[in-house]
């Protein structure tokens, strides 16, 4: 079964998971699937960020709300 | 030309770029590439959120930070 305390979810099927792979720590913003066992899965539609990356994109929240209000003019 | 006031960098090839479609806005955290004139354009792997799972990411970074951090214990 899935740890849920992995998993935050975005809408019915996106998730932001943090996961361990080969000993790095990656944040993926995902779409998942119910395979027939009722298991959510990972799909293809997403990206895994580093931790780097992830950072970087916390402290850009304000620019990126900012670009977001300059399109809704 | 690209509208660099748009987009923010992640890392070389990765951005988050706020855009209108259909009336709509969409956050996009994505990898880029560069076309054979050298302009910057979205590749296939990354996601486009909503405003509505954008918010919800911005809200939960805390709880997303705490995730990684119980990963790295």
């Amino acid at each position: 079964m899935d740890n849920e305390e992995n998993k935050i979810q975005l809408s019915s099927q996106r998730f932001v998971e943090a996961s361990k792979f080969r000993g790095k720590t990656y944040i993926s913003i995902r779409e998942f699937y119910e395979d027939p066992e009722g298991n959510l899965k990972p799909g293809k539609k997403g990206i895994s960020l580093t931790i780097d990356q992830w950072k970087k994109l916390c402290e850009n929240i304000h620019k990126i709300d900012r670009m977001i209000d300059r399109l809704d003019i």
